[in-house]
């Protein structure tokens, strides 16, 4: 897609007389001189500074901060009318089925179904039911169990198992909610899945908003677990079933995260800690640290906080 | 289905002498003088008052509070004899398949499956692996991603999303346990989803019991959520991931609940309550208030508690 | 598969002179004259000493418990080795697909496909997106919904009826952690569901790492539910949506389990215990009690810990 900057401009309801093409939608870090980007949120204020965005839209109050040569699209509802220029680059599903290239000795069953353009490498076996849109690539060796959805763009590596029913690429759950209306912010991004990767069934992993939600290799993930949008687990780290994880939830190296766990999106949980069943974590956590509880704590701390409110209960007692 | 009503009741143990035509069952609100009801529960007793039914289960000590024409089938197990009625007007589902009627614009998979009289308005796109069930019908714009199954019966609005994975019309849990025995209630509602929805993937809605489960415009539904048979979700309402509504669960207009939060049934939430994520609820919540915890409480008193507890275990150190 | 043991012994780096041939892989208390097992637990030593194995792994310290006969593969990683020797039984999936053989008043859909030796009873229904493994066997009466998928090997009883997305057989979660890797123990066992068995939408059900995964007859399953490798759940029992099973988990009879409760792996919950929703066991629980919180206790003791909470909050208002 290529559109100039007045038209877009136009189309989501702003001015500028900028006729510079516009050709993808980008983070401030991640966009290049034919990106869109916006700047929604004080915490991003240095890749404000450093953007390599043709433009941005952004309040007038931050003006000051744009890198020269930088195009300022300017408005009270950044975030808003960022969501309205998603909608112009969005992907249009389509009904059409493809031959995909087939790497040596990997099989397709004749009862899967591939988009435009799709790629599988060598020795990958993909079973009945799968789904694998427009422009997938599979690696080597790698396993797709039956009624696996991989949506378009979603990158796989080699040596990966995906088991039945999961769903790899689906929106990332992103609204702007205001004035009794959910406006969607059009989810651009992709999933990519890196080499020897497990994934366990009926698990969901959105696609990034802008960008990737990023499986890094060696990780394992068990079954019904949620990967929310722009998502980064590192490598090794090992997910227990039913986790949910927000969006931008940035997982380090070998973390082990116990079952039914949740994390509040836009944090960090460090290399090697580990979390308890059913953690909630509200914050970044330091690696290398056991924690447990709801908000998490280290899980001594946690422990000493059931012994003292049960030690109330057996205090009190007599009042009952 | 056509049944007399002394004949049906022979089929479910009880005595009636009334030749009367039964075609549905039905709440006691919603019946019509077709229809079979059942009473079990004292708190809808202005219900049974105010029933069209032809004929109602229920115990001997109700009869007087039965409308004047109304057929009695008296026993001691309502509930149960209900559930017996239920098998003869349960649906039987065939493996048949049938062109569906596409509205101009709409496209559908040749790999989407439908059973019979499914109806798709304009401009609608069905992918890859979908079933449709019999009756189902779809309306202008909208997208069902791969893999999705909509049961019999259940009717999709018009700009709505729906992604893979997702099962719209399942059978709501309703047994009836007694004496080491689990009799199915067969659950012959449905779902209706109203226009501009989008439900994540690998959600499951399940229909109702008698009448319909309902997500009213606008709602967006996130990934891994359950909405149990017989709830209704309020416009512009917003549902995390890994969310849990029981059966008969009433959520107002406007509402937000944080992921992995979970209702106990028969139990409404007020119009733009807020819930913070992990937030149990064990009865009804009044709207426009933030709330926390498990159970559930405003969300300032459950920070207090937690910070008590903090309090009490730092007092308590010395003794550990 | 058949492998001589010293042959065997060599490809997973250990030394051995026996010849004897080796047929399968099994527990200590599972396994015949033809089986090679494995010792890495002491709480299985009882089983160590009565075991029918051809061979065992295990560390040279429990070399004097091995019964007289028994072959000894010796190692100071036991479950490592194990797992590399569960590899070379591993199941191969394929795609190519095949008639089943149908029972009398039986229908599949010609959108469902099978593996090879797949045998379904009389009256049964298989819907459209349907995956039945190599070797699945399926009794009379039952419903399979659209898009489930069965591996390889699984036994689905009578009277059952499976909801639409439900995986059963996909691996246990079984990796050997250490030092940067996670090595795969390949899940060589089964899922067998008994009669009368109903299971809601897009569950999860994880074969047995060994042996059988075994849900018994007359349990009934809501949605989304995950069970792990090896669980076992007893007759009549209820279990409502969301609830994670860790592996092992044995389930009594008649045991009912709320909504979004969890469990550790290797406990047992007794006969007609119940749970509250959202209970989390960590521990074996005695059957015919009811409980709550987490970790779990009974009920009245849980409740009395929220009450004593909340005393805590309003004694020390003054001071917040």
């Amino acid at each position: 897609m290529q559109i100039a900057l007045n038209e877009l401009a136009k189309l989501i309801g702003l001015e500028c007389d900028s006729t510079l093409v516009i050709e993808n939608l980008a983070t401030l870090k991640e966009a290049t001189p034919k990106s869109l980007s916006f700047f929604h949120d004080a915490k991003y204020i240095d890749d404000l500074k450093d953007t390599k965005a043709a433009a941005v839209i952004l309040k007038e109050e931050y003006l000051d901060h744009l890198p020269e040569g930088v195009v300022a699209l300017v408005t009270d509802e950044p975030y808003k009318k960022m969501a309205l220029a998603t909608k112009l680059f969005a992907y249009k599903p389509s009904t059409d089925t493809f031959e995909p290239q087939l790497g040596e000795g990997s099989t397709i069953s004749e009862n899967a179904y591939c988009g435009k353009g799709v790629v599988i490498g060598k020795n990958s076996t993909i079973m009945a039911g799968v789904f694998l849109g427009d422009g997938v690539s599979i690696g080597d060796n790698t396993i797709i169990y039956p009624n696996v959805t991989i949506y378009h763009g979603c990158k796989v590596g080699s040596n990966v198992t995906i088991h039945s029913g999961t769903v790899i690429g689906s929106d990332g759950f992103g609204f702007v909610s205001k004035d009794h209306s959910n406006t969607k912010f059009y989810q651009i991004g992709n999933v990519v899945i890196e080499d020897s990767v497990e994934i366990g069934a009926n698990c969901t992993i959105d696609r990034a908003t802008l960008g990737s939600t990023v499986i890094k290799s060696n990780v394992k993930l068990d079954n019904l677990i949620q990967i929310g949008h722009n998502c980064e687990i590192g490598d090794y780290s090992v997910i227990v079933s039913q986790v949910g994880l927000s969006g931008s939830t940035i997982v380090g190296k070998g973390v082990v995260i116990g079952g039914q766990c949740g994390t509040a999106g836009h944090l960090k949980i460090g290399d090697r800690a580990m979390l308890a069943a059913r953690t909630g974590v509200t914050k970044s956590l330091e690696g290398g640290k056991i924690y447990g509880g709801f908000p998490a704590v280290e899980i001594k701390l946690w422990r000493k906080m059931q012994a003292a409110l049960m030690r109330l209960v057996k205090s009190s007692k007599p009042k009952a």
